[in-house]
């Protein structure tokens, strides 16, 4: 790949020739992530010279950030120039992105066919199965023979067909037949008489999550979308569900990290600032509960001072242990792993796996803490608050997020910050209260 | 869905006919689900009922423990009969789960045509694309018509066929044809002049990784595997695709938390405490470094006993703002977006966020402080702590998974924990040094 040094001297010489080779010879990811390194005036010089077929992949590759500032740059004539040789689905996405006044204007700019195909789908919500969908499909009439729809089929000039999808007079939804079944069926056969009548339709405002979920599940390439009344809508294409999962599982990290899901580590510094930091306040004050509970205990502290040293013993262990189940309980959650019914029986067992964890990892801590100190009461104390604390943050782990679940809350959300939070909270108060109702054996 | 124990009742009364029912009416995952609830006797007992043509899907389903159970309590001779019914991919990931002994017996009960298919799949390491890869294909010689093409088409019984793979005499692969163009094309013309010449294909030891990056960037539902001489081996699909990127999503998510990516919250408790404890023993193995660091302060701690309090919340800060980096980086490094050219200037770019966090978060926990003890001293010391610790997370967060990925180790698998501890430390050290230097200010 071209040095980024080197490429910025090109658009600063306007080596154009230059430029649009660097282009060719890279794919939409690699020249996305050259995009996203360069400043905001370059990003927009380097993205008009990519050819507008490959315009609108590209736009999707780059981070949030490169894409606004591209797309506020763009006269609404290029973009209408990207969306003619772009999908509808895709298209209706651009159109998500700038302002409702410039959609209308890059709308009239179409022509009326795309328009057609597009106004539609710019209608439905984000993360619903309508978002996910394009116009372009095969629909044929219920009343037709196989070589008629072959015949159909060659006047159309799509790419990526694997279904011929069937419709009676009124647009309803009737079957759906495979490429191959219609090589193999003989040319005087109906289309009904062949076609699959027990059919998996979307439903257009079902949630995206689902959608991903029945394409896992069915093995398939590509899914109807119906209205209330079964008629046809539109379909999903199982590539955007591969991009779907993939962002999907990168939301769900960053969720939990507090992170953005829109950041990259290409953002400018203050962009970067002006989303991680409201995160890090959230957790200042989380953080300073915690001190709070910890000066509540300052006699105690002041007279066995070595205290001071296992109390991060005590709160970390917590947090791990509690971040190992909550992990395993959030996803277990998203991708509806765990039955309702089952709830109680996981939260007994992550009790018990808390109170055995917290028991063996107390007698080591414990034991080592005897040792050091010459002091067996330190030890105990020790071995007290590390089974209870850690007991009780499994039981915080499994039962908040399953909470949340209930309340309709995403559990990813919410779950990290307040089990660290509460774990330090529960391990210091644990372990300072213990130490100080023993006090008098620990000095 | 059934309720649990309800199901278990049957089970016990052997109502053969209620539980083929329960199994009718569920889908894959939720026999699944059902499966991972019960105890080892019953879950093969319930396994045993499901129709051979659904027991490949649902033994992916179940969480590993269960499949562990069930693919040992099984004859060969049934695990042959669900082979027979089964795609050759997931028939040669079945026989990698049982005994080498074991795969050998079932193999000698396939039919040859299937003893054909599955045995050369055996022979892949997982994570190549040759264990993702599967026999059934359709592939005609360059030198027939379209119309022989589709004759071929016709005599195989295969489901979701969208590619026929033109090859020639030695088996070489020389191009694709798609159905569509099939269809579209005259009866008459050689599939040598409407196929695709420029063709992506996938070696059978490339990284499962990359493969899923090519999917998702081509945007196609099958690509065919190639050995070194071009010759066709299999395809690939895009369900399996699917499948992969879900479970690489969960797989990183449990990494980073320190959860063994095959445990389910249905696993029994000892078999959860096996895989989880080693890496809690490893987490107090780095906490007690952390006390180790407070304990060398304790002179400190005894003159100024308040300074205990404020301990978790510089140690917290950094931990958290490394967190979010550290997300951040491992995320982008394993989806290939972050420029190996690029790395030093994303590493500057992180110890700036870190100052201006830093130094934010500082003034206000450093107000906070010299409001709450009368003391600005001590406010000073916070702050320039969190400026400090917080910096050097952001440092370390950024540049010790570049080098892990540099030296060619996953960097998500050992950054959480190293990166807690190390900013536990250096937020304790940090601190209490401070502390420590400006001891006379503060008591």
């Amino acid at each position: 790949m071209v040095k980024i040094h080197k490429l910025k001297e090109f658009l600063e010489q306007n080596k154009t020739a230059k430029l649009k080779q660097i282009i060719t010879k890279n794919q939409d990811q690699e020249v996305a992530m050259l995009i996203d390194q360069l400043d905001n005036k370059n990003k927009v010089k380097l993205y008009l010279l990519i050819p507008t077929k490959r315009a609108s992949e590209v736009l999707w590759e780059v981070s949030q950030y490169s894409r606004k500032i591209i797309l506020r740059s763009l006269k609404n004539k290029y973009i209408a120039s990207v969306i003619e040789k772009t999908e509808s689905d895709d298209s209706a996405d651009i159109l998500g992105e700038v302002s409702e006044r410039a959609a209308k204007k890059i709308i009239e700019q179409l022509p009326e066919e795309k328009k057609e195909a597009i106004v539609p789908l710019t209608k439905y919500e984000e993360d619903t199965a309508g978002s996910l969908m394009k116009s372009e499909l095969v629909s044929i009439s219920d009343k037709v023979t196989v070589q008629k729809a072959i015949e159909a089929l060659k006047k159309e000039d799509l790419v990526n067909i694997n279904y011929v999808y069937i419709v009676d007079q009124t647009d309803k939804l009737k079957g759906v037949v495979t490429l191959n079944e219609l090589i193999t069926a003989s040319p005087n056969q109906y289309v009904s008489s062949i076609m699959k009548k027990r059919l998996i339709t979307l439903d257009a405002n079902m949630d995206t999550g689902d959608v991903a979920e029945i394409f896992r599940r069915e093995d398939i390439v590509a899914l109807p979308v119906v209205d209330q009344q079964g008629r046809l809508l539109g379909r999903i294409t199982v590539d955007d569900i591969l991009d779907l999962v993939h962002e999907e599982a990168t939301e769900d990290m960053f969720k939990f990290a507090g992170v953005n899901p829109n950041e990259s580590a290409y953002d400018p510094l203050f962009d970067s600032i002006k989303k991680r930091l409201p995160w890090l306040i959230l957790n200042l004050g989380t953080a300073f509960l915690a001190a709070l509970t910890v000066s509540m205990f300052t006699d105690t502290l002041q007279a066995v001072v070595i205290l001071a040293a296992f109390m991060p013993i005590v709160a970390g262990l917590g947090g791990n242990s509690g971040t190992q189940t909550l992990t395993l309980i959030v996803r277990g959650l998203a991708l509806n792993q765990l039955s309702p019914a089952s709830y109680r029986k996981i939260v007994l067992k992550e009790i018990s796996v808390g109170i055995i964890h917290g028991m063996i990892l107390g007698s080591i801590m414990g034991t080592i803490a005897t040792i050091w100190q010459g002091n067996v009461m330190i030890g105990l104390t020790i071995f007290m608050a590390m089974t209870i604390s850690i007991t009780l943050a499994g039981f915080i782990a499994t039962s908040v997020p399953m909470l949340l679940k209930k309340l309709k809350i995403d559990p990813a959300i919410a779950s990290s910050v307040f089990i660290t939070a509460t774990t330090d909270i529960i391990g210091f108060f644990s372990f300072l209260g213990i130490a100080t109702f023993f006090l008098q054996y620990l000095v």
